[in-house]
């Protein structure tokens, strides 16, 4: 991995950067993962780089929608593998969730790749090597999925996912809570609950909501979780970006 | 090249998409450079993906600055070589002035493969392979220039700069003019004049520039030059950017 000098100014968003080419290097990012990061990386800048406090909110409610669901589960791609595959292999054994590798380019190669990641940072198991189901109005290879996995969730957590599949799991009937820095995008527009966060600070966060969280009745959480209005929440942070950009 | 059908809804930024790629498979795209492309895409996106006119504005007092100058030169990395080299050539030869090929991750492999793919569009002769001077306070690699390029130049054209380099050429005391989709950057922030439009629509419309505004006497040009307030420009770049948020 290319070594940042911690003096430069950028030190944090370049260090995040050359993990995910790490994973470019040892094939389970894809080429447009790396595209779709700088996406993201624009965005994150929008909101200065930091976890707003109504996003820390969104952590929160997130957390509890967890805990509190019967089969949770989260959604890993190449991109969430390279920057927060240890912190989601925490998060699962902490909530408890299942971790199911699912892929845009899926292709048997990098799903072992990933998998194998994963196992290194002490999960099993990992689903996603061998589907048996569909997630419906998605096309072959991209619906493949396991079957007690994402296709049985009532819960899925997508960091950085493509709007189609985060709307075909919501037609299902799922819960679906997602990652995204844009939130313009279809993900966060269609999502249960929309965390517009780096998933660098917002899995940690949630790691540390857990603990937080996890003692508490089950009624206080779902209380939490009815509360939410995402709609407004969306609105509040396009609005916080716009009122940041106009002061800076 | 992968074949993108024009009546796809994101065909333009798809096909800009694909030119980058197809760098990246031969070799002079560097991996975060697809990374900053997504990040220019996301900006690219807010802008509404046209140039705004006081982008145009910003456009044409920049060709001025390059008209008047005594050695201007275009300094040239792999995403710019990828997107409009070709473009790149065909300006420095109506500017004239002279091209540069200057790399935040040098390589002589890459920057070879991007002396050769501006010299098929007619560039000669195009500096960079063989370095011998100093951008002061830059470390080794990423600050050898040529001496009789980027070192004595008076004014330089960067387009897709990191903040660094732009940092540290106006330290030198040299007029920078940065072609960024990010008004909040470094880049942005400190060039002499910052154009905030994709460098696919900026180079062509500065070749126009060129053309209008070559004959223009000197003191025209030059009070084109002085009158321009790049300070107020940024901040009105970002009030456009934070209106066109809240009326998405």
């Amino acid at each position: 991995m290319m070594k940042i000098p911690k003096s430069h100014p950028r030190y944090e968003s370049l260090t995040i950067r050359e993990k995910l080419a790490e994973g470019f290097r040892k094939g389970f990012v894809h080429e447009t993962g790396l595209i779709a990061h700088g996406r993201g990386e624009a965005f994150d800048y929008l909101i200065g780089e930091k976890t707003i406090d109504i996003s820390n909110d969104a952590e929160k409610v997130a957390t509890a929608l967890l805990l509190v669901a019967e089969n949770p589960v989260i959604s890993i791609n190449g991109n969430t593998a390279a920057l927060v595959g240890k912190d989601c292999v925490e998060l699962s054994k902490k909530i408890p969730a299942k971790l199911e590798v699912n892929l845009f380019h899926r292709s048997e190669d990098r799903i072992r790749k990933i998998v194998m990641e994963l196992k290194k940072f002490g999960a099993d198991p990992v689903l996603g090597e061998n589907p048996d189901a569909r997630i419906e109005g998605l096309d072959h290879p991209r619906g493949l999925c396991s079957r007690e996995g994402i296709y049985s969730a009532d819960v899925v957590l997508v960091p950085l996912e493509d709007g189609d599949r985060c709307e075909a799991l919501i037609k299902m009937g799922k819960k679906v809570i997602a990652i995204d820095l844009n939130p313009l995008s279809r993900t966060s527009q269609s999502a249960t609950i929309t965390i517009v966060d780096n998933v660098v600070r917002a899995i940690p966060n949630m790691i540390k909501w857990t603990d937080i969280l996890k003692d508490r009745p089950k009624e206080y959480l779902e209380a939490l979780v009815n509360s939410w209005d995402n709609e407004k929440y969306l609105r509040d942070v396009l609005s916080y970006i716009s009122k940041r950009i106009n002061s800076i």
